[in-house]
């Protein structure tokens, strides 16, 4: 606990892989480690896959560290067996950092075994928060609900989009436009770029009302959406971005002198908490003394239904 | 309740409408309605906006029609403020329907106060199903891990994608391949057609280890997916996508007779119900007596921390 506190970076890396494995000293020291977070910039990258992405973070990464702040990654990625190459060469590509000791990346999977997220990115994000790294960037893969989800975690989410591959609509359809705070139309020196910012600022204006009258949302308030197009292979865009980036970190940290604002995010950070701490409990019932196998067996033979059943196993939860 | 087993379409609608705004008599509706579930055909159709979902599901409706067979539609629909507008269209190119009383059309919203699903879906088919419709098809939009998890209910489902709309990456990265036992080409007059059946079957031939060894999906063993080649405005393709829905159907009613695939889809069926009920009782434990409230300032003061506060509230579920 100490060594995480003092930025061990193998000390950290143990306790994640705790986290990860669902070992229960994780969560003691997690409680622990609670009151030293507050103080990280936490940033959210969001995009297709397709999309430039990993070159972007790449940027990111290099321009915060020319201003001497140390940078974790935590990269999601969904757990399906056909993904595992993709998400392997992006790992790959941001090795370059991998020599730098302000710098520190880590991927998780995301499934759970009652299905949805299994949530550690959470942990993930606090335990990095409080070994003190300066900016943490979380960076998910889709625009699925899961990754909204994700992005909800940080102070500042960016969507990356390229022109031309119906990436507009996926985002309205999966809401995220309700959680970027800047879009980067990236590989901006494509065709049909022009007409993406257009589309994308459209939408905003349209639902300017929709955003600011979000009661999920935490975001500062007054803060509109922000379109910037880059070319992140050539590093184009990226100072507008950072600027962007800086702008929003000033909004969101004079939001927090409002007590209410302050009180809206520790209620959805508890709820995530929550939600997985249910799940955890809930799943550790059902494999307990083979309580799932005795269900299915009722189930079968047709002596009692899901919900007669859910429901006791619910009730019995608390006795464990 | 006897109402709803004749198929008395306003008693359904009620008992619908019931479920969605969680009434608790709904709840012991469906526990009755249980014993008569297991006889519809369930089919998910699910594909991005853009892939021409609607009129291909608008084809198949008229298809089952002409075989005499009743049908209704779930359409799942992600509860965006800025989607509202095109799943309106949706449901208004289906009215064409609207007279034929062997069709039935119902939308609902997907996010629950937690996060996630309702779930409500899962209870919806369980209605129709138990009303005597022949087939429920559930219809979702987009392609993320919701959309999978819905999809999880259908016993066979169908995967609409377009030519050059980037829907292959999409489909590895959200879980579709392992979700998919017929993938229709939609467009597939359109250039670049060849190209996605050619890389479909590729891919799927690439995973078909994974695809068979997968636990979660309960899929009839030797099942290898189709990949079928639609243009869905002309009807071009419909007769094949029938045929392979046909066999699909054929291939899973054998498997049927093996008690382990059944107990498969028992627990499946059975964890979907857990979880619904565990995020229910979650959410009426911290609205009861202002939790919620008394959690957040703890959490403001800095006398507590989440993990902890997570604990308490999940330990005293069962006494609520």
């Amino acid at each position: 606990m100490e060594d995480v506190l003092n930025r061990d970076i193998r000390a950290g890396a143990r306790l994640l892989r705790w986290i990860d494995d669902g070992v229960g000293e994780a969560r003691s020291i997690l409680k622990q480690l609670y009151s030293h977070t507050g103080k990280a910039a936490i940033v959210g990258i969001t995009g297709n896959p397709g999309a430039g992405k990993s070159t972007l973070v790449d940027q990111l990464i290099t321009r915060y560290r020319a201003q001497k702040k140390t940078v974790a990654v935590v990269a999601v990625d969904p757990s399906s067996p056909f993904s595992g190459g993709a998400i392997l060469g992006d790992r790959i590509r941001m090795q370059e950092h991998a020599l730098d000791e302000g710098v520190f990346i880590r991927s998780f999977a995301t499934r759970g075994h009652l299905g949805g997220l299994t949530g550690t990115t959470a942990d993930v994000v606090h335990v990095f928060d409080a070994m003190g790294w300066d900016l943490v960037l979380v960076e998910t893969v889709g625009v699925g609900q899961d990754e909204v989800e994700v992005q909800r975690l940080a102070h500042t989410t960016v969507v990356v989009m390229a022109p031309g591959m119906g990436d507009e609509i996926q985002a309205i359809k999966a809401g995220i436009l309700e959680i970027a705070d800047i879009f980067a139309v990236n590989k901006s020196d494509r065709d049909g770029a022009d007409r993406t910012v257009r589309e994308l600022r459209l939408m905003l204006d349209m639902g300017k009302e929709a955003i600011q009258q979000q009661q999920e949302r935490v975001c500062p308030p007054g803060w509109m959406p922000r379109v910037i197009k880059t070319v992140s292979t050539k590093g184009e865009g990226i100072d507008e971005l950072m600027t962007a980036l800086a702008e929003h970190r000033k909004a969101y940290e004079n939001a927090c002198r409002d007590p209410n604002f302050v009180r809206a995010r520790l209620r959805r950070e508890f709820l995530d908490v929550f939600r997985r701490t249910l799940f955890t409990r809930g799943w550790s019932y059902l494999m307990h003394e083979d309580h799932l196998k005795e269900v299915v067996e009722k189930l079968q033979d047709g002596s009692s239904d899901p919900y007669t059943l859910a429901k006791q196993a619910v009730n019995a939860l608390g006795r464990l």
